[in-house]
């Protein structure tokens, strides 16, 4: 029995508006920010929580989005840095379902899959204005044919069925491994915390907060369902990093990501 | 018993940036808007329909909206036009109290003040988001004065106990005069509908809808309390509209106010 480590797989960059990361705050202007996913070597099996966006999606569906992604920093690629094959991965936990958090999960097709309830939810029945963040169904192609989604031409996708397990509440899904509710960006998001044995806690915000700024200055992100449960998310997480003593890692933070560690290199 | 009058009051302009305007749609880049008064003269007296910003008070607090009204865009100033004073006003209706539709409700010290229930208490009690919005409590100084917000030094303010009268649900106020609720942007917003004898209604949508483009793209402004509520009302408003075979007037609409009647025309 191994203790726990955890890789961040760098998944490229990504474009948005300043004011879509600061809401209402800004300043307006491009602002590349990093995409990450999380592997998890833990005693029960491999996890990776979250996995990126798809550059061919992005580059069809939201190419103002101006994605920079190099083969190695899809999933198959990061992994095979450590080593690792898509079939080794088994589990998938997805904070939620935005393209830029799930785009690489029909790479783990032999994966179980985790995620809120309400999240699955939603991919099929969300708001009008959630439509570019529910754009890449390709991880539930039933749940895409169904809502009248298109899928991209791939008979992998016809033939894949991925297995979910949903979940409602906070929930310690492995020894040491936490998800804890933070809605509000989304109708089902959740955070992570990874216990380790040689270093304080790893908290994943997930887009419950994007950046150390946006922390700072209690500033949720353009992109809601709901800013009033949104800022009590980002309160949560403040409280939640206080009570465990965690060190909080940020979905989206140029600043904090150039920080951490990547490729083979890995916490425990 | 004469037939009811509607006048618009121009109140001048303010910036705000298109991502503002057309909540995660932009494009980004200064937008500059209308902000206008409807005054209706009524058989049972003469009410005004929000009441533009506050030169000072943006400068003030909000410079970066960029203020442009002349002395003549005041409440005071467009009264004068149709030869009124602010004593003359009998009621004053706020769709909602953000600093651009309750700035000049100072002025109308003897008019009793009509609102929804929810948006008074918001007032002293809203959202860290919201700030900037509820930023000029004038109209209400002992709200002000209650929620810690700092007021401008001005002896008149002291002693200025205005009257309210508040509302819950769709309502007519006076015949031909229906409110109706439209929340999202604000916890308690109303909309405004006015029957006239030579004309079709006309719907004051307020803050529930910017502009003619919003509406055709049903987007949502950035300023909101609940974006799902938000479009709701869009909807509502269209569907009232086709309902009553009313004419939609929107808040902020550079392009339609220029079709607007101002001065001393009116529509009856």
């Amino acid at each position: 029995m191994s203790d726990t480590k955890v890789y961040l797989l760098d998944g490229g960059s990504l474009v948005i508006d300043g004011f879509h990361a600061f809401w209402n705050r800004g300043p307006g202007g491009e602002l590349r920010f990093p995409c990450y996913a999380v592997l998890i070597e833990h005693e029960d099996g491999r996890y990776i929580f979250d996995t990126g966006y798809d550059y061919d999606h992005v580059q069809r569906v939201l190419p103002f989005e101006k994605p920079i992604q190099s083969k190695e920093q899809t999933i198959p690629g990061q992994l095979a840095k450590i080593g690792l094959r898509t079939d080794d991965i088994n589990y998938v936990i997805n904070s939620h379902y935005h393209f830029d958090h799930c785009g690489g999960n029909k790479h783990l097709n032999k994966a179980c899959t985790i995620c809120h309830t309400k999240e699955l939810e939603a991919c099929g029945c969300h708001q009008p204005f959630e439509h570019l963040g529910y754009s890449d169904l390709t991880f539930a192609p039933e749940i895409a044919r169904k809502a009248g989604k298109p899928l991209p031409p791939d008979p992998v996708l016809d033939m894949y069925t991925p297995t979910f397990q949903t979940l409602t509440g906070d929930q310690e899904i492995a020894k040491g491994l936490w998800l804890f509710e933070t809605p509000g960006h989304t109708a089902g998001h959740y955070s992570l915390m990874v216990e380790l044995k040689n270093r304080r806690p790893m908290l994943f915000t997930a887009d419950a907060c994007y950046s150390q700024k946006n922390m700072d200055m209690m500033c949720i992100s353009s992109f809601h369902l709901d800013p009033v449960a949104s800022l009590k998310s980002m309160q949560r997480l403040k409280e939640l990093a206080e009570k465990h003593d965690a060190e909080l890692f940020y979905s989206h933070d140029p600043e904090s990501f150039t920080g951490y560690q990547k490729d083979a290199a890995y916490y425990s």
